[in-house]
């Protein structure tokens, strides 16, 4: 009988809400050396992992497992994150900053405050070319979402092209020319070796005066002194970031009070679990008759 | 020859804009007593209208005509709005507006002013109700945007059902119905006799606590001070209006300091000449082989 094992901090409702799935002969139980399947936070799941001596598969209720796929760690499990289930959220969190930036909301605020009518013109979104850096499922929303509004899109991957809504593809060591004039360069890479401080001083350099960098992905691929330079020289218009290397950030980081940079606390887009069982509940029922699972991390990725 | 006379505070690109278009036996004058067309800003033509004895057409370059079918006025010839060229840039604003609440970008900036790692949560277009007063051009484009981020959409409309992404429509004497429930309600209507101050105490007290309410039509349509009384008792959660019934906002209105209400100053979507070039030369067209013309106003409905 499959025995499923929740690590998280909102468990009861993970409980309460695949308990009134029925799933066929599923038990829950709260020994970790008895399950066979886990479902939960990837750091909860790490600190368990010696435990958990016969899981076959651990369902990741985050997008982001970079605290499993560590080589130091065991990889003799099935492996599925949550996909699919952010792309909305991103992409609400995205085009609200970019939008927030273009329509001038905190000049208009100010300018009301002021008691002056001011006619400034906003700008428009039609017509940019926006850039992301990782074309996954969220990606590939952002792309989506991007075209929505009239706007031209590039992709930066290691090598797929699959995304239909992305008008131009980039590879290593194009880097550089991926950035050349974009308006908006959006990062939704995993922590991978890989991805570590991609975007550094001389991509920050290569990108227009105006342009607009958001970090919805994980904050390790920032390096942040070169991201506070290049704002306070002016070299980019505006930074939006809600993933940090070290978070929660710490009180002394130049981040709090760097000019033109926006911050959010890891919230851009956050795991709801009545979506995240609709994905457990779907690959239960493979697991349950030996097929592949969907959403399967490949440890030596990291995503 | 067809005669053209262009009154636009920006008539030299106009000018510029059309010559470059080459149209067909088209002379461009600046004697008002001379032309048969006229292209410009409803305010400017109202003026000169006793001056234009053979007009015969008058194509004005914004949405918003009442300055011309104020029936004291004469209606001996035909009007034509600019229409088709608004809808993206008031769904930029609108849904900007509403991602700018539901992320709560201006709490995240006081806390980042603080210091503060916050983690509320934010909230979501998807699945919500917008509701739009008035569904022509511009109010079918944000009832696509509106599908396109996961809402339901009603309508209210005079008599016409003609938009596709409005889930259900509304109509007089429905209108406390169409408002119930609703979280976003954004005003789309023309000015005319029939929608002064149909944004009342009735309706505003009728909308959710929860609820934001926009405008983008016309001032006329809201009751001024019924609606900072809602905003001051807290009966709605949140303003944004960029049109008012005196334009600038005279200093010593209570708008500017009531709480929750965000203001622009007639700005959500401006004219750009090249947009309103492209409708002229269109209509142009049809004029000199005597079709109907696009986009006709009829006086007595007042768009």
């Amino acid at each position: 009988m499959p025995t499923l094992l929740i690590l998280a901090s909102n468990a009861d409702e993970y409980t309460r809400l695949i308990e009134s799935a029925h799933l066929p002969n599923l038990n829950i139980t709260s020994e970790p050396a008895n399950c066979d399947i886990v479902l939960g936070e990837p750091k909860l799941i790490r600190d368990a992992l010696p435990l958990l001596s016969s899981v076959k598969w651990i369902q990741a209720i985050y997008a982001g497992v970079e605290s499993l796929t560590d080589p130091v760690l065991r990889r003799d499990y099935i492996l599925t994150n949550a996909r699919g289930v952010f792309g909305e959220l991103m992409s609400e969190y995205v085009f609200g900053y970019l939008l927030f930036h273009e329509k001038k909301i905190l000049e208009r605020i100010r300018a009301q405050e002021s008691k002056e009518w001011q006619r400034p013109e906003s700008g428009v979104l039609r017509g940019k070319t926006i850039g992301l850096l990782g074309v996954g499922s969220i990606g590939a929303h952002l792309a989506s979402t991007a075209k929505y509004f009239g706007m031209s899109v590039r992709g930066f991957t290691r090598e797929s092209e699959s995304c239909s809504d992305v008008d131009i593809y980039y590879h290593d060591p194009h880097i550089l020319k991926f950035v050349q004039g974009l308006d908006y360069l959006v990062c939704v890479l995993p922590r991978t070796q890989d991805t570590n401080t991609i975007v550094n001083a001389s991509l920050l350099n290569a990108l227009p005066a105006h342009a607009i960098f958001i970090n919805v992905g994980r904050g390790n691929a920032v390096d942040e002194s070169a991201l506070v330079h290049a704002l306070t020289e002016g070299k980019i218009a505006a930074a939006v970031l809600d993933v940090y290397a070290e978070e929660p950030l710490p009180k002394d980081h130049p981040f709090w009070t760097t000019p033109n940079l926006f911050m959010t606390f890891h919230t851009s887009a956050i795991s709801y679990p009545e979506n995240i069982t609709k994905l457990f509940v779907e690959n239960y029922r493979l697991y349950i008759e030996g097929k592949p699972l969907k959403y399967q991390v490949d440890f030596e990725r990291g995503y």
